[in-house]
């Protein structure tokens, strides 16, 4: 492998310019401060604003945890019921959305109806382009409320199913589920959506939050910045990854194929077993760890324990083969199906999550703005002329 | 002023892993590589692909670079026929897109609207989610021929008047004049702007393109990341800077205030200069050198010296004050404002061309994909413990 990082000369740099370092892909690049998580890609541990993960994961909600991402510290109880007032004051959509998803083919891919559906929303926001760091709060919490109603809406519908208006009150877990299924979740299957709420909530520099500060750094608005985030997680490198994992986990179950041997097949086959590895963890996430656990007592009450021993067998096949750990995305496309959602609403899921963490991440971005413009190294022609088109 | 470039220790830095190297708003990093273009901001030169701006934007058309751009050699005329049979035919938007634009507000920020309606384009293509190559060719050629459409169409719907379906044949510039306006333009018109979409159509890993290409090397697809890049287009510190240029000539001539005054006044304020500086050019913009003849030109003939006059005087005192020179947002803005059309769709405009551009670079990003992904350094507090909500 080509080094990474290497200083190049030329292009551009002069004498009281920044040097210029190269990056492949940033690797190894530190972007930017933050003060939203810390990943220990050796040690395998992830905290949000000093808190770790299996900490917030046991003791808090999704709600606390969103409240923590944006304001730098837990809420106690009054701090908690306002913003549970507002989150449930945000969740109903504008009319102008349900026409949006509507106006959406059944056969839409759910996270293109998101990204379409959430770029709407700024039409019906007053607030869209304010950049006051108060209107700023509102809208990250506008959009934290409204991502879950646009997900269940786009879901019920494109099956000829109305969508179902949120309840008055009750978590961002319940409501999704209520608002999907119609029907009120039971405590084990809130409970168990909340954790995976906040195991996906943030996660540093990930591809799709560090579009939306690319984007928010131009001093575009919240609503550019998460539409694009989006964008990115849809990426099968990124977000995208659970819907693969839960086709080959279904794949499995259909065939009656051995688990280990089929990722033996596809390690020989050089196939890209979706689901492990990582750019930051070097060992086993953190979130996979909590999530396995999910998968284990969720596939004992539901008497469908297969996926969590095709899980497991895999992921002990992929630990001895090559050494490589499951990421997040393994363990949550279990957990996900075993509610009862279908596989290409994961990565919507994941990023109704996340929103939260996006729009932290902005928040932090306008406090102390800087534009975020690498360059590229030119590598093409020099010095053509321009031939008359017939000499061409 | 911090150096912005400094090796740092720890975060995650073993040995066996690339070096740690922190650059604040990644300036002085080379992020990839591109045959796309090069700008040497020192010199004040830019090229696409080899070719000198000034001698594309006098001897070529937009199709001709939206070509060489995206295969990297100049049309013969053969080819160029072929590429505007291919615009032309993906020309007509989708009705349904056409009912996302009616169903947007008429006071909707026009790139907001041009995003959402960008995003949605994706529900009505069976390629959408085909990463082949072949396939995003013909989305490249696609979103380009639907982008000014849209733009069209959405201008004429919040004026009340029906959107006008294309020609079935002329180029880019004469059938958008034509869609915007309803009439045909003039050569003079069509030769001005389409000489704008020339210099507008490609720039290097600006923060747009960068977005772009973030969110497409997740292997997300074309829609999502060139919905990104019109997100970051939008911000004032990148293509949403022309808006405030024509804002600020309006000012000076409603008020008949001196344009040297006036500057002066603002940066005594400490207030920011819009269309003025660039992250790249350190010496004036090339671009700006061929739009301010093209703003004499016009302005003589539509006998509106004023904002020649007023332009020239203001780049001419904040070299005088400052040395910062005009970039390509300076002289574009009373372009675009001579040719009638309405100042905030002058962003709008800009990701029309750039939509060449954005696309080149996905198709390029797609050749050799790698993962865009930096770290931020954690500066949050660490060791912190859940309490029980009553104790916090």
């Amino acid at each position: 492998m080509q080094d990474p990082l290497t200083k190049v000369a030329g292009d551009g740099s002069k004498a009281g310019e920044a040097p210029v370092v190269k990056a492949r892909g940033l690797e190894g690049v530190v972007a930017l401060d933050s003060e939203l998580s810390f990943i220990d890609g050796q040690q395998g541990t992830l905290i949000y604003r000093g808190y770790d993960i299996f900490d917030l994961a046991e003791h808090t909600s999704f709600e606390e945890v969103a409240y923590l991402l944006w304001n730098g510290s837990l809420p106690n109880q009054q701090q908690l019921d306002e913003v549970k007032v507002q989150l449930r004051a945000e969740r109903t959509l504008p009319p102008m959305i349900l026409d949006v998803l509507r106006a959406t083919p059944e056969d839409a891919n759910p996270m293109a109806a998101l990204r379409t559906a959430v770029s709407a929303l700024a039409h019906f926001d007053g607030e869209a382009d304010d950049m006051s760091p108060e209107a700023n709060y509102r809208k990250a919490v506008r959009l934290t409320a409204r991502t879950p109603a646009i997900i269940a809406a786009f879901d019920r519908l494109r099956k000829g199913q109305e969508p179902v208006a949120p309840l008055r009150d009750g978590s961002t877990a319940h409501n999704f589920l209520y608002m999907l299924n119609g029907e009120e979740p039971g405590p084990q299957a809130e409970r168990t959506f909340d954790v995976c709420l906040v195991l996906h909530a943030e996660h540093g520099l990930n591809a799709s939050t560090f579009a939306g500060r690319v984007i928010g750094a131009t001093l575009s608005d919240m609503y550019s910045a998460v539409t694009g985030a989006i964008g990115g997680l849809k990426g099968p490198l990124h977000g995208g990854a659970n819907i693969e994992v839960m086709k080959m986990l279904l794949e499995i179950d259909r065939t009656g194929a051995d688990p280990a041997d089929f990722i033996r097949k596809k390690l020989a086959n050089k196939e890209k077993v979706m689901g492990f590895g990582h750019r930051v963890y070097k060992t086993v996430d953190p979130r996979a760890t909590i999530l396995r656990e999910m998968v284990e007592e969720l596939s004992e009450e539901r008497d469908a324990r297969q996926w969590y021993d095709y899980s497991t067998a895999i992921m002990e096949t992929m630990a001895s083969e090559k050494s490589i750990y499951p990421n997040v995305d393994f363990f949550s496309a279990s957990v996900y199906y075993m509610l009862g959602i279908d596989p290409d609403l994961f990565t919507p899921i994941f990023a109704l999550s996340r929103m939260s963490g996006w729009t932290a991440h902005l928040l932090e971005q306008w406090k102390e703005n800087r534009l975020i413009r690498p360059r590229a190294e030119y590598v093409g022609p020099r010095d053509l002329k321009v031939r008359p088109i017939e000499q061409r």
